[in-house]
């Protein structure tokens, strides 16, 4: 296996590359070195160096506190949880939440050995009881991982005054009946809503 | 734009990763810095330091003249053309073919203004010429313009005694013919082959 070979299959392993993106990837960074390779050199070296977690809300971030969590114009008495920094990334690119955030870094999980402890959930219950918040928002995947973590940390609060929601589930905007799974169909044919004559 | 959503767009402008792949690999590449991070930097750094072009075929590769080129064990009286890399690593990949390559590294084209000398063509019909060559195999795309660059390429070693081949035209392999353009299905009938019994 030659260097190109090597490269090649080195970037094939990074997630959202296949081998056939992977070697267009390689061939357009050869061919261009000092318009792409130097560039993504330079860049990964600034990430590398200055992308942390943040210590309050575990969210990735060049300073901790992060911008999120030092933010005078974000509502502090609402925290969303959610699983993953790339959900959190997901809920800002909508602009509809204005408040702070809670990443645990994954679900709860006996199987693959990640408890409480683990997620660093009493930590975000301390968090939680201790700034007076209003509003707990349980983002967590619609997955059953994720649901058992909403329950668990639910359990955790009720004993608090805290407000605890959760996202609506139903049918995906532009979504066609046929096409979705039983289980999103039941779900939205449950929480169906009362219409009014306008 | 802070330095991760920075980093998440110059990622998505390389070619192969769209927005959503982008934010994907650079999660994964901030959470596991050791793992991923540094090592692409590692990578990157020696592919930008070693690899160079071919200056016999204008292949890519560590050495120049590239391993191809300098291999005892390839015919050297058969050269095939291909306009990219990417497709002598195609064809590389199917070991298929032992002889020599010759990489156009694009068509001509007036329109974008890619003449013979741009191509290097005369370069091409002189190392032909030269070089005892039995063999020419046109392995360009099956686009007008790659079609275009053969005919210019053949126009212009006509005069020698050199074997021009072209690759077959027709349907793929596992193709269904309903599926196939109306070009492709053409001269598939048109290049149709006698069967004998057997």
């Amino acid at each position: 296996m030659n260097d190109i070979e090597k490269f090649i299959s080195y970037l094939s392993r990074l997630p959202g590359l296949g081998p056939r993106s992977a070697r267009r990837m390689a061939l357009a960074l050869i061919k261009k070195k000092d318009q792409l390779l130097t560039p993504l050199i330079t860049s990964l070296e600034h990430i590398r160096d200055t992308i942390q977690s943040c210590e309050i809300c575990n969210n990735l971030d060049e300073v901790s506190p992060c911008q999120i969590c030092q933010s005078q114009s974000r509502d502090r008495s609402i925290i969303c949880i959610v699983e993953d920094v790339s959900d959190l990334w997901a809920l800002e690119r909508t602009s509809i939440f204005k408040g702070q955030y809670h990443v645990l870094g994954g679900t709860l999980s006996a199987l693959d050995g990640r408890g409480p402890e683990t997620l660093k959930i009493p930590y975000l219950i301390q968090r939680i009881r201790e700034n007076n918040i209003q509003e707990v928002i349980l983002a967590l995947n619609a997955t059953i991982e994720g649901q058992t973590t909403s329950h668990y940390i639910m359990e955790h609060i009720k004993k608090t005054s805290v407000k605890v929601t959760q996202l609506a589930q139903g049918i995906p905007i532009g979504g066609e009946l046929d096409y979705l799974d039983d289980g999103t169909l039941s779900a939205a044919f449950n929480a169906r809503l009362s219409l009014e004559f306008s």
